[in-house]
Order: C-alpha cells, then structure tokens, then sequence
C-alpha cells in the first residue's frame, strides 16, 4: 500500500471553529516525520500557504540535512526528507497524481464523530483498490468541514478506552498510521 | 486493567550509551498526559529527581490547573490531573503498591532488540494475573539496562513496516498504549 501524509495548517478551525490558518510547530515536524518514516509513508507533506511558515519548515529541514545535523543524529537527517512542503491540499494532491501516474484516494481524519466514517480496518478494501492513499490530518481544532466534504473517505475519531479523545496530532498520527498498516499487513480488527 | 505509565528521565542512556538524567520536554508533559487520559491510564508518573525539574513540571500543571488555563482549554486541565511526579522509579513502584494494595507488575519499552523480549498482546495474559500493570518509557536514548533486568516484562520495539523506528516517545507512548488496550479490550493480535 502506497501511503502519503498531509499535516494541514489552512484551512482549520480554531477554537471558535472559524476557519484560519495555524502556524507550525517544530515538533509537529520531527515526530511526524519519524512516525511517517517508520510506516513507509511516501512523502509526508507540510501544507501551509504561509510563505514565512514555509521558510521556517526549509529553515529547520535544512539544519538536519547539513553537516552539523547530520552528524548530532543521521536518524532524524533520514526521517526529515520524507518532508515536501506544500501551499494548498489541491498542490500536494496534484503532486502525488504526477508521481503516481493516479490521482490519490483522499481520506481525512477527524476527532469528532459525524455520519458516513469509516473504520480504520476499512483501508483492508481501500487497499485494493491499488491507488495510493493519501491520508489528512488536522492541525488547530481540526479540518475544515470543506475539506471532509472533498475527501472519498473519513476515518471515525481515534478513541482509546473511554469518551476522551483529546490527542495531540502528533499522538494521533501515530496511532492512526499503526492501524492502518496493522489492518493491512496484520490483518487486524 | 488498570494501567499506570511512568515516563522516565533518570537512569537513561545518552547518545554515547552513558547512563544520564534527561530534562523534561514540556510537550511529553502535555501530549503523553492527552493519550494517558485517553486509554484510560490511572496515573502518568513523570520521574526526575532533579528538584530543578520537578519545580519546572509543577508550574506548568499549576497553569493549566488555574483559571487561566481552565478557561483556555478543560480537556487540557483535565489531562494534566492525571500527572504525579516521583523522584525515583522506586517511589512510584512504591506509590502504586499504596494505591492498589497489590505490587504492579512492571513492563519497559525499549527502541532495542534484546532476547526475552514479549510481544504486545503478551499483555492478554498479562492482564489476567488481576494485578495493575506499569508501563515505563524511556527519555534519551533510552531506559538503562538495569531497569530492565529488575522489570518483570519488556515490551518488543515498535516497529512500523521496516526497519527504522525512532519514534519520538510521545508517539511510542501513544502506539504502545493503543495495542495493548486493543489487545485485552478488542482482542487484537
């Protein structure tokens, strides 16, 4: 199964659930980046259409890819450039069907729970289908409801044992990668 | 099952294998804090000795515990509640023990392949010894080996679809929390 990422900063809702555009954390970077590795993630794009937000991605991505970085951890150097740095979804989604020779199957996620989500062990049949997938995650407060309402799929919130499901991004793309893969390679409920 | 997690900063390895004390990383504080509460964990022990430190957690749960943080974000402020801080892996054994009226039965994580080592769904038997079960992750380049000779379990390294797996901790914690839970409560393999 071929697998992009997508850590979305517009558009997203933010407290009040407005739409706005949210800036980058530094660790949303490293830790997604790692995890994405770990999973086999193709690329894992950064969406901002902020062009000092963007600066600051290079600015960081840049550090680990030259000598100093390199040599303090070659394991973040490795995991860094999975990292393609995108203006808008529609970009990154037109890259992906450049390099694939297909336009991705869109899957978002979400920690609120409407009508018509899907399980994770849903990316079992996903899979089948032989396209790539590309999976959304929100930052802020979550996904614009615009961006859902485009996607072919939307993966039911990530719970654990009880109603609380406040995970940070970085938690839940984890989470959200090792079920995947667990589905399709383990064949895991 | 009743879980506890403790995130470890002394005695850990640093990049040369010297067993060292790490400092405390404030987004450990909140992320792992959010998935505890999420899986349902009893307790997430943050474990330093350094007074330093320990001064440094205290504050920022103090934030979030009064009116400012409250009024920025409940589910934060209700995260955080699940936090206690030990000086040592010993006092939160110990601390446990009081609590339950039963010794925990003690489980480390490592990035590191070692013999011994037992699967997540290991934690299926596991949960029917009827004991509560502490989970200990490692800060740094990880949990010094003489922890994991004293503990009664350890955990294989999370690995994802290849070889690389240099999850951050917080994305560690997250995963292993999700496989277990899914094990005793889904029955996952």
């Amino acid at each position: 199964m071929i697998i992009y990422l997508g850590l979305v900063h517009y558009p997203v809702y933010n407290k009040n659930f407005e739409s706005v555009k949210t800036a980058v954390t530094n660790l949303d970077i490293h830790d997604i980046a790692r995890t994405a590795l770990t999973y086999g993630v193709s690329k894992f794009f950064i969406i901002t259409p902020d062009m000092s937000q963007q600066d600051y991605i290079c600015k960081v991505i840049k550090f680990w890819m030259e000598a100093d970085g390199k040599q303090y951890n070659r394991g973040r150097t490795k995991a860094l450039s999975t990292i393609a740095v995108s203006n808008t979804i529609e970009d990154s989604v037109n890259m992906i069907t450049t390099q694939e020779g297909k336009r991705p199957i869109l899957i978002t996620t979400t920690a609120r729970q409407t009508s018509n989500q899907v399980p994770y062990d849903s990316i079992m049949e996903i899979a089948n289908l032989k396209k790539p997938v590309y999976v959304l995650l929100g930052t802020g407060y979550g996904l614009d409801d615009k961006i859902h309402a485009f996607a072919d799929y939307v993966f039911q919130p990530v719970y654990g044992t009880g109603d609380y499901n406040h995970l940070s991004v970085r938690s839940a793309a984890a989470i959200i990668l090792d079920r995947m893969t667990s589905a399709v390679y383990k064949g895991r409920n």
